[in-house]
């Protein structure tokens, strides 16, 4: 069985596993506070040109969003989101529950346009009612978006810009960060998140290691005690040790920066094979995620074959399907799906 | 200064007062306990048509909402309604405090489709991703709806049959349910709400009371220990009589199946001004609030002699605003304002 | 039937009522924006003695207590109260619902004392864990307690010099002040409750209004948006006029310093009553609430023909239950009840 | 530098980390739908007897203690728990955070009497003012408890049928299970655990594993869809294989079982060279956490050479500390201590 379900299929990167072996009967101080983790995040700072910032790691990407959006925001306070965001959409409400509205703005594969965003804050503060409204405290994006696509350093810089002028955080959900840093043609890079964002994180989980994600702030305006808020929250290791180990080798002879490579490489490959055979694409992703729309008989009989992902219904007949590839993606199983198909 | 701003400018109908003032030094048990209290809701329950019903008292409509609303639902569900919907818009975010998202369903006139829903519900589940997604868990309707828009029984009827077909309640906020049951041309009847929904409030403030408002659960599947949770909510008067000898008096004489007349017929002949003179209605309402559309200069030359609500901001030039009748308001008020427009 | 059930028995004061009338067919804006929830807060500010205080109306104690304290912490904080402050054991777990833990210090009479509360903080500190504790973030104390006692103008200003050692501030539930600034002895005006505590709250519903209570900020240094906070959590009534009249009767001709010597003097007689009967006092209480011990079988006898409150069992054969007078008690009242002992 | 500090010093057993090696590039669904967390749900069914049970694994103890207790209560309930209780002291308010009360008992050595918990439960239910209290809606142990003790099978039984007769579940924490289960002298079994308990987890990273806890509902009554309740409490995993391979290590050929011997023995050797030595022990613990009573300049000079954990200022000049051993501890730095003492 071909396997193209996702970006988290396999275990760890095998450099990450390895420091993880190498290290395992070290006696370590817990809750984050042992040298692998403090090694990670002086790594960290330095590849994102933030000297001061402020470096927690967390388990997964829901955990993570949910940490940091609820110990940010005032209670009146909501975040905003594409109506695609995946705090918008797949989150079993964890937003909510922490007592904040999602706050949906309309959004083009996948991202929110600055325009979009001044239009909504002004509109928010011209409405006679907005003492009844639920406050727009926070812009939240991620990069690459729930589509693979991509923000531009000028779209940051103008998100940055207005956020800055409303004085409400931007932060981006980087769960697949490395895939973005990795795309060809994009013009982001760490330093330039770490300079328009307030506060972001740097994902693991699906960028080769077992699990961890690692949330900056990178002007070190961190909410005050937030490794409190961090356990009250449930999300706080006792093993830290786990998390910050990974993050010291992915952060170790650049490999975060070079991880995604894989990953685009298989991804342009397997969609080079889907142009050809004239499949539909549904959107055009320059990251790890391939989005296709599939007639319906033909998708029950790849399933058989291979495993991918439903996305969405798209008519009676058709169904929209993404394939993912990642830092383990052999080329060889594109080619067996270029066979199939 | 005309005022024709909402319909809770004045305090409360003097028959409400009179047994306010009756039964001032009575000593009664606090808590919603008192005889008053149980006059009322046996009342209520014969109107309703439903002996069986239980029925509690609180002060305001967001609280009632706030309260019915997160004891209804279990943690990981949501609750559906119409992006206008009071709860989704003008609440401050009062049902996501308590830790539960709101579903937006599309609307029309502020009305949300059985169709709609039906198929909101069918997607739902029909989606391999839902156990990551916001289970819906109730829906909610308002009716009169924020657009002073009716459901018809047909319509009531079709979305608690969906509502059942999935098992999960019919909520109708009735914050104006008197104007609603006064309408000219509505087959909707008391006994309907309650014959088609599975809780619903029936509101006081907005209709001749100095507060309050009536939930009725009409199958009595009331939440366990509901006493309780209102209390926990910060939703429970000590001096529960407030309300029930409200409702006593409302209750008295059909007091409240009259009371929203006087509104029509003020609305009524507010549109007919507002017709003759060619504005433009933003939507047409049966009920006591008329939605116009005002070039923005006329507007400020009219904010000079008359209160009205501002809604929203049409175009550059216009603005929608809202006027609004009550049980109290004069047809002489309407003649004044004839006489300026 | 005889009843010193509690202080919220009767409905308004008629000074109170008064206003209600007179005022109820004014047209008047809503949400507490009303000339007369303005005036109100006029006079409370001059008889505070705190010119820019910001002042707001909400419906009840435990509703007020919930939206005072939820808005101040930061969420990773909890509000220190006495093991039988109100928070802490009758209002349903309000506190803990909006995410909050009560942290509980030994009382004394109701009382927590300066040199408890300085142990707690700096044993808190001094813990190597604390960061995995709740952290204290706000000290909650009733004037009068639970058991009608009252603080002293030196044991204020200690409580409030070890919070500000601290910088938690320090918050009075005065459900029950105008009984407390009528207390004979007491040397606690409104002024020194406004200079020593950093938020409080003017009890109106058991001091002759028929539901409200006045939070006072003194020094202005209200949680932001506090509007929208009252709002999201249910509290903020339409015709915010109800309570705000009701106070600004209230605070006319100084009704509410003196409305509470009636409670007094017939709290007083009673006592006077008890004691010559011989009748054991829980606890020795200067305000409203009288505590006595009674014997079971006496105790229901005596329930055929008044009515007072359970507060505990003391043991097989022995009950504490509480006499309470108010503003509105009889002493015609209180002699039936003497000769019934 | 020795280290003595907690049981989560070192990272994984090998056997655990073993597994994960050699299972890391196989493809496997994620959130916990793979076969090795399936293969370990049916070895923990069979240790325990219980075929049916439902099975979830977490992260960390906080995180899991959170998610049962919020998914399990309804909204009025609290969770009873002794007072030195992890959920009522050291996990910084994450029950209160979800919106419950910790309603405390006494204890005594950590644990909670079957007496004082039926007394608790009668007394509330007696109290007339029980409709405006928290309400009590499950009952939470600890085994071994935060003091290394141990209960009995006729204390959980006892404990068992006092939460039957009022219908609550009991729910054990078993962080540290795999210690308890290892003690000298104890009769409680897995089967025992699931027999007597409604819900409890087995811990792992406290034994063996880098991260991981295993929640059992041995009769199958979990909360409606809580494999969303998890993901919306942060709780799930995207690869939820890591935690799912290491209990299937964990327990084949029963390490789990076997793997706290070492703990215990090396625990023991400690004991004596501390009763040899003449050292004041604060508590007896059969486990492998010990506590001491040291005198403070003799804690600081130890403090140079070894690591251990603070636990409570006994006095001016004593300090309790815990030395704790693990399934890691070599008995080579047992003898290094009683040298350095």
């Amino acid at each position: 069985m071909l396997c193209f379900e996702n970006d988290y299929s396999e275990g760890a990167h095998e450099a990450v596993l390895k420091r993880l072996l190498e290290t395992n009967m070290e006696q370590l101080p817990g809750y984050g506070t042992d040298r692998y983790s403090e090694s990670a995040k002086e790594k960290i700072r330095s590849v994102c040109g933030c000297p001061d910032a402020d470096i927690y790691f967390l388990s997964g990407g829901t955990q993570t969003n949910q940490t940091v959006i609820s110990s940010v925001l005032d209670t009146h306070e909501g975040v905003i989101a594409a109506q695609t965001g995946h705090i918008a959409t797949h989150e079993a409400g964890a937003i909510e529950w922490t007592g904040h509205k999602v706050l949906m703005l309309p959004q083009k594969e996948g991202k929110i346009s600055p325009g979009d965003l001044a239009e909504y804050l002004a509109s928010f503060y011209s409405d006679e009612n907005y003492g009844h409204m639920v406050f727009p405290g926070m812009v939240y994006i991620s990069h690459p978006t729930e589509y693979g696509t991509l923000y531009t350093v000028k779209e940051l810089s103008e998100l940055s810009s207005v956020c800055r002028e409303y004085r409400i955080p931007l932060y981006l959900d980087g769960a697949r960060l490395g895939y973005a840093l990795a795309a060809r043609g994009t013009d982001v890079t760490l330093r330039d998140v770490a300079k328009y964002c307030d506060v972001f994180y740097i994902g693991g989980t699906k960028v080769g290691a077992l699990c961890g994600e690692a949330v900056v702030f990178p002007g070190a305006d961190t909410p005050a005690h937030f490794m409190t808020k961090i356990k009250q929250r449930g999300a706080l290791l006792a093993k830290g040790r786990l998390i910050g180990v990974q993050f010291d080798a992915l952060f170790t002879d650049d490999l975060y920066l070079t991880i995604g490579r894989n990953a685009i490489e298989t991804a342009d490959a397997l969609k080079e094979v889907f142009r050809e055979k004239g499949y539909e694409f549904y959107i055009n992703s320059p990251t790890n995620q391939i989005f296709v729309v599939l007639e319906n008989d033909r998708m029950e009989r790849l399933k058989e074959e291979v495993i991918f992902s439903f996305w969405e219904r798209k008519d009676e007949t058709h169904t929209v399907v993404r394939f993912a590839t990642s830092w383990a993606t052999n080329m060889e199983d594109v080619e067996k799906l270029a066979a199939l198909l």
